[in-house]
């Protein structure tokens, strides 16, 4: 993914946005850096999660240079749905076993839950001192956000929570406390990391401390559309693959994309323009030669052209090698619950020993521990 | 004092106010309640802290029916003095100080200090997701507040920080992690309980808790005024006279008091309506049949008037005799700071420990622990 276009032109990107994992073996990748990602627990993940996270989660945690910290925010799920405990107790369970299910190590990373580690709490308190309400008022992703949830429609949260406007903030914790360094974002996402750089350099300038001011990793990830054609993948739609989806449904999901409804035999020429399973195609299958010769023969019509049936064949053929093995570790996991329970609570443990280290040290700075007593 | 003139008409008083000591003893008088207070560090206490909140702190500690918190709330000072470490730390010992010299016994009291326990900070944290945010923008306490520290003109702090504007919901923690059941506070404090009291009741009800709602325990109180006669006694106005003051200090704040300029003998007629020195004897002078004697002789002028000096000399005597015990408590304090430090590390360690509670119950009713295990 380019910044402004400028992928290739190193001097035009700014120096706190790294541009890919390439752009960050080039300039970061001699000495081990903390990283902090996460995501709100939302259940059972989908294949766009996969194209849009896990996989460079992966290559990640695959690469020596980096320590991840995968954050189950459940505190922001509080935040916009409160009330409603077995969606959220579901949710944080169903994707943590989808992490484990698609290879996330918990030897390797954190798994760390928000509201296991009181420490993101009482980070978070101190820095609302720090950051000016203007956080609030004048954060453009906030005003969005704030305008999406006053427009749901099941009334699950009419009003904005304090807590909602507190977010921004609540993420400087969330990338602070592990002393974060990379922050993998999307390109509207930036704000926050710049957000966070700013408020810790007040930190460290007002208290003489180093913590680091992270920086934001952008990875090319290629956005999924639903089996619709919506722009967007989201279980809400009912137009989603699960990422631990069984045959039948990887079937029925396919069977359901938009083609093109103009092309009414094989030997009619096609559009593939807006054609789902062929953009399916584009992300997930990799004998590319193969698939535009496909392309080509689909267009053209003909004797020698394909119809929506084969290509839909072949893409639920690849789908189903994706899936099948997450599919096969998912039921291990489930099977094995203490395994997911202990991912959660070392890695949140891990969180609370090195966020207690990184408190004590602020507050000795500020001065607001130890009263009467010097040190 | 009266809410709204209504002190012997119970009917009209709201359920959630408690008119002072006596109404508490009538009303609530027959089990032992929480008590929350507290006051922002604020360094060496003067007589004005003493009149408005201490000898009501000491009556509660007297009440075997009260179990008192007094808050140091240093979490404050930060919202609005960031970066004045010295300043701070000094405040919160000079304050500590003060009420062990005044008689407040950490052995029947919990001294403790907000950021000695993060508890609060998690709290708060969670009460955020249930305040709305027009807390903030609706708030009239905090209008007025916003107003002066963006009026302040020594650039302590010209922008309004997220902290500040969280302050409200901030004291709901204070109050709910003790289970406070009743909060001394002036009658322009009564929005802050009534928000707690919201707040809470709304945990309750989304969750089948039964954390108590706070009442407001409002005491006769009366306001002393400055030296100078000015509205507010204040150290930035330099106008108090401090709580251990020497007899030096007394005497100079004595001296320095606003009386009748028209008065030039002492046998010339004096109008006592904004004379200092008899506000502060009808505050500080028991023997109010000697005092009524004295203004009308001081009113009459004549053979039998009195003058300024002797006036003022009583009162010396007076308020010499309050504080000279203060004093002398204080500068036992100072050469045992053991006691000091205990006396709040001891209290906050005892709140830490009670709130934990409050927060293990909170968050298993709220489903946010123990995922993918049954409790």
């Amino acid at each position: 993914m380019s910044i402004n276009g400028t992928k290739n032109d190193e001097n035009k990107t700014p120096p706190h946005i790294i541009d890919g994992l390439d752009d960050f073996n080039k300039k970061i990748g001699d000495k081990v850096v903390n990283c902090l990602t996460g995501m709100r627990p939302s259940g059972r993940l989908h294949l766009g999660h996969y194209k849009g996270a896990l996989e460079n989660w992966i290559a990640m945690q695959n690469n020596p240079n980096i320590k991840n910290n995968f954050l189950i925010a459940d505190y922001q799920v509080l935040g916009d749905h409160l009330g409603d405990t077995k969606r959220l107790r579901d949710s944080v369970i169903d994707m943590v076993i989808d992490w484990l299910a698609v290879g996330l190590d918990p030897k390797k990373s954190n798994f760390i839950v928000q509201s296991y580690v009181p420490e993101f709490a009482e980070l978070f308190n101190l820095l609302t001192m720090f950051a000016p309400y203007s956080v609030a008022t004048n954060n453009p992703t906030l005003k969005d956000e704030i305008k999406k949830v006053e427009g749901r429609k099941d009334g699950s949260n009419n009003s904005i929570s304090l807590g909602f406007i507190n977010y921004p903030v609540s993420q400087v914790a969330d990338i602070m406390l592990p002393r974060g360094e990379i922050v993998p974002v999307g390109e509207d996402q930036v704000p926050h990391i710049e957000l966070a750089r700013k408020i810790i350099k007040k930190v460290n300038t007002m208290y003489e401390t180093s913590f680091p001011l992270p920086k934001a990793l952008i990875s090319e990830t290629p956005r999924l559309v639903g089996t619709d054609g919506n722009d967007k993948m989201s279980k809400s739609l009912g137009n989603t693959i699960y990422l631990t989806a069984s045959l039948d449904e990887i079937k029925k999901g396919v069977n359901s994309m938009y083609t093109d409804p103009n092309k009414t035999s094989i030997s009619s020429p096609g559009n593939i323009e807006n054609h789902v399973v062929f953009k399916y195609l584009d992300i997930f299958y990799q004998d590319k030669e193969h698939l535009e010769d496909l392309k080509k023969r689909y267009i053209a019509g003909g004797e020698n052209s394909v119809g929506d049936g084969e290509i839909k064949k072949l893409l639920i053929e690849v789908l189903e090698k994706l899936i099948a093995p997450i599919r096969e570790k998912r039921e291990y996991y489930k099977q094995n619950m203490d395994l997911v329970i202990e991912s959660i609570e070392k890695g949140s443990q891990n969180m609370r020993e090195e966020g207690q280290k990184l408190l004590e040290e602020l507050k000795e700075k500020m001065g607001i521990t130890k009263y009467g007593r010097e040190f």
